[in-house]
């Protein structure tokens, strides 16, 4: 896809993440936009403002989506490379691209998603990575718990 | 792990997806078990009851379990075999078993996660078969947006 296009959507991404931060959460926001780049859902990760571990950037922002027939032609564009969880849902529901703010601080199922036919463009967004890494070194337990290590 | 105790567990996993049944939604069930057997969540598909898609059997078990530490030695219980967005969440959170009541009807992840060291039983139960052949048969359209296809 056109990368000008995905750094725009990135930054409603970004918002999502410096939202959850200033809630005190865990800086990770994701968007779905549609084939005509409709906005459908945006969210960030909730686990510490709703004490709710499945509450993760992307399925926030597929819950935000609503009920819908199809995914094709949908992108997710997430803050930071997605868990397994979040690559699980990318596959199962057919969203057909991934833009991934950055995959520096972790890598998740990416390649995975790429091997299956999904479209994955990484952005390596430096504040992306700023955001992670400073949270991720504030709190490595909080950090740790959202993804199961 | 010991099949009478995995069937004792799978009657709560049925009784969530009889539940959503009744309330008009898909008969999906879960519940995720600790490692000492203490029931931490349960949860069924709920997907037309909140008009949300993100709300799996499986992930609505975990979301009711609250947040945890760590997930070893919990086990996932599921009236179906868990589709890729929920075998990706027992991938990530380290979920160390799956007992399945059928994988008949749909065949999701579960090969996968025993791949990934994901003690997996399939208790092939033909109440769980029964209610997803009725509902898929009756609602073909609604169950094939749960699963995206």
């Amino acid at each position: 896809m056109d990368e000008r296009l995905a750094r725009v959507w990135l930054a409603t991404a970004v918002e999502e993440a410096r939202a959850g931060l200033a809630e005190g959460g865990i800086p990770i926001g994701a968007a779905l936009y549609g084939p005509d780049g409709t906005l459908l859902g945006r969210g960030h990760n909730r686990r510490v403002q709703d004490g709710d571990p499945s509450a993760h950037a992307e399925t926030a922002a597929f819950r935000a989506a609503g009920r819908r027939r199809t995914y094709r032609g949908t992108t997710m564009v997430t803050t930071l490379s997605p868990c397994w969880y979040c690559s699980g849902l990318v596959r199962q529901f057919g969203i057909s691209r991934v833009v991934i703010g950055e995959a520096t601080t972790f890598h998740g199922g990416h390649d995975w998603l790429a091997g299956h036919g999904v479209e994955i463009l990484v952005l390596a967004d430096p504040e992306c990575v700023a955001l992670m890494r400073a949270f991720a070194q504030d709190n490595p337990e909080l950090w740790q718990e959202d993804i199961g290590e």
